[in-house]
């Protein structure tokens, strides 16, 4: 397939914007894209015979999703709800609400409920053009259920025309059966879930939350040995609500990004520019609890990190399942720029799932792309979540 | 057609939830609501052979988005990304952006253009469950624009199954070529082209922007003058960014609503609650512009003044169509209940129209109604505009 008559951002330096372009595929690869006049003529002729006029419209890498708890059951709809009328945090936790209420409900899901109440909010991501999703365990808090959430992410990438990237978030909270015992939670449920997920092929990265009201950096670095003897890739919740120096002990671990980071310092960014880690800026929490502290920006482009833009979606503090929101999020709230977040949703979000084959348009890469009924890349930050699709292209294959 | 198995939130007094209930239609209009168990044995015979079993989904009215300005050309994408990267009022003035650039782009396009420009709005409104919308003019500035922004709104009334009511808003702003004549302008543009757009029957209320930046008090009262004169209500623009006392010229008025809000004092707020004026609180542009000043949620309250929550969908200020997005920010931002912001895109909403036979589900009122994949009302303002629409039902029939 050649589409032509294309707005390129292909995302190489910048938004590296190619007017009346066209774009060549193979097979689920990119092969060729560029000025529409330069086209090459030894195309294979399976691919030169099928060409797709698409008048003029924007085209992007296919949006990665690069930080999701999308597995989930239940909702803290009610719980929304007791506060905005006035409810203390005890009268919320005595109600049953706050994390305890999603593992609960999460624990008693099986896979494909956990599957059925995901599908449509994957959907909805896939309808923003959203073509790669990282989905995180970490609503078991016990080996079986921390399983299942991870077996239900497999299962959806076998539902859906989408790549999902999952990770092992045991340190996520604290269960209550485990109240004031973190260290052995550590040793007895989140090790051994860590080696039976790895075991079963269903972990792709290891995650933790490391903040006073979760596990410390010690607790953390335990998890991430773990997870480097197995070879498995790193990542933190860090520098959320406190500056616990989190981000400083991913870099150690080579971590492929921190995310969060509204209290990251000086020496934190210098550690992840060090690292290449890359910074997961995440604005929908931020929003939902009206924080005041911004993340760093100024200081993060100072060091030349890497910044990435996801959803967080979650149902405690994002219920969210749009990126284009979290851009202009990103944009209206920590001022980032529409170049920034769109770098953020594509190749700065790739390579914080180290993904290396797509979040460009570029030969060799996937051809995984978002054909958007717009003029600007620009115009997918400036709209509050509201930019339609036209199509997607997902591994070569067009949906509309 | 007959929905049973429903759970409804009526609005008839808070929420007004009934589980296990069912809704009599016939034609366009309501027949009857409550308890599966309670329906009445003498409904007509083609109401009660056509049953739909809605799998105890939560139906609500349709949704109203009582203010917006969806009728318009082009977008300010540029703009929002020039200001990102740092230019000043006067660059983005000089690259030609601001308001006047949606009246320059506005003015060129044709009948045919502002309505294509137009619809995909309306489409991801009604993808919302928005079965009323209002729409306003103001980006013509001069007597023609006006009158074709205000056609265009009549003319997607008859493209989709919503109702329009459309609002004429000549005093929106001041068009560069009266600058520094804002009377002049209301006499020889704004005046002729409500006599022409009322006598056309283009327009079903008035409205104006009464602030600094607009028009000050008093040219605001020689339009709703005018307008009275003409048997129009009348709405206002007032207090979003200082305190001009507009919402009690407002209210001397009689008028339907007063919008924004941010600034209003108690004399406002009591001036609203005893002429029956409904506030339409409006988080959008608050989010957009990074406003501070919160409105006074608590004031209007203890006042009793009704609210309404809506999209403000604009290019400027809220480039947005998602009212269930409003509802959270609403609630987020502003710390209004669910509840409250479900009454805001209902029953208050259509208040804010003097529309008095849609907002609630009852005998008599139009069968406008939105079915939704959710369990509990909560749900539409706790996502972050996202709750998924099951199927929307507009004047009896069903769309999905
Ligand atoms: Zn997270
Ligand atoms: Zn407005």
């Amino acid at each position: 397939m050649i589409l032509c008559n294309a707005t390129l951002a292909t995302m190489t330096g910048g938004y590296g914007l190619i007017d009346r372009a066209a774009v060549a595929i193979g097979g689920d690869r990119i092969l060729w894209a560029g000025p529409e006049t330069d086209l090459p003529r030894d195309l294979p002729p399976d691919c030169s015979n099928d060409r797709l006029d698409i008048g003029g419209r924007l085209v992007t890498p296919g949006l990665v999703d690069c930080h999701t708890h999308l597995v989930f059951a239940g909702n803290r709809a009610r719980e929304f709800e007791m506060r905005l009328n006035g409810a203390s945090y005890e009268e919320v936790a005595r109600a049953g609400g706050g994390i305890v209420s999603t593992v609960r409900a999460t624990r008693e899901a099986g896979l494909d409920d956990l599957v059925a109440a995901a599908l449509p909010r994957v959907d909805r991501m896939l309808a923003e053009g959203v073509t790669t999703v990282e989905i995180k365990s970490g609503y078991g808090l016990d080996v079986d259920t921390e399983l299942r959430m991870l077996r239900a992410a497999r299962v959806i990438a076998t539902m859906r025309p989408v790549d999902v990237v999952t990770t092992f978030l045991g340190a996520h909270a604290l269960p209550p059966e485990y109240s004031g015992r973190a260290d052995a939670y550590i040793g007895e449920q989140v090790l051994p879930a860590l080696q039976a997920a790895h075991a079963e092929g269903l972990a792709d990265a290891v995650d933790g939350f490391c903040e006073g009201i979760a596990f410390s950096p010690a607790q953390i670095d335990r998890v991430f040995a773990a997870a480097r003897a197995l070879g498995l890739p790193v990542k933190l919740h860090a520098e959320q609500l406190s500056n616990l120096h989190g981000a400083e002990l991913a870099a150690r671990h080579g971590a492929l990004s921190a995310d969060h980071l509204e209290y990251l310092d000086g020496a934190g960014a210098a550690a992840m520019a060090a690292a290449g880690t890359v910074a997961v800026i995440l604005p929908g929490a931020f929003y939902t609890l009206r924080e005041t502290q911004l993340p760093p920006i100024a200081l993060l482009r100072r060091y030349g990190v890497p910044m990435a833009v996801a959803t967080d979606c979650n149902p405690g503090t994002a219920p969210m399942t749009s990126i284009l929101l979290a851009m202009n999020m990103a944009c209206t709230l920590f001022r980032m720029t529409p170049e920034e977040t769109l770098a953020g949703a594509t190749c700065h979000a790739a390579c914080a799932l180290g993904l290396t084959d797509r979040g460009r348009i570029a030969p060799g890469l996937r051809a995984d792309l978002a054909i958007w009924d717009a003029a600007h890349p620009a115009e997918l930050s400036y709209r509050i979540g509201a930019t339609a699709l036209h199509a997607r292209i997902f591994g070569g294959r067009l949906d509309t």
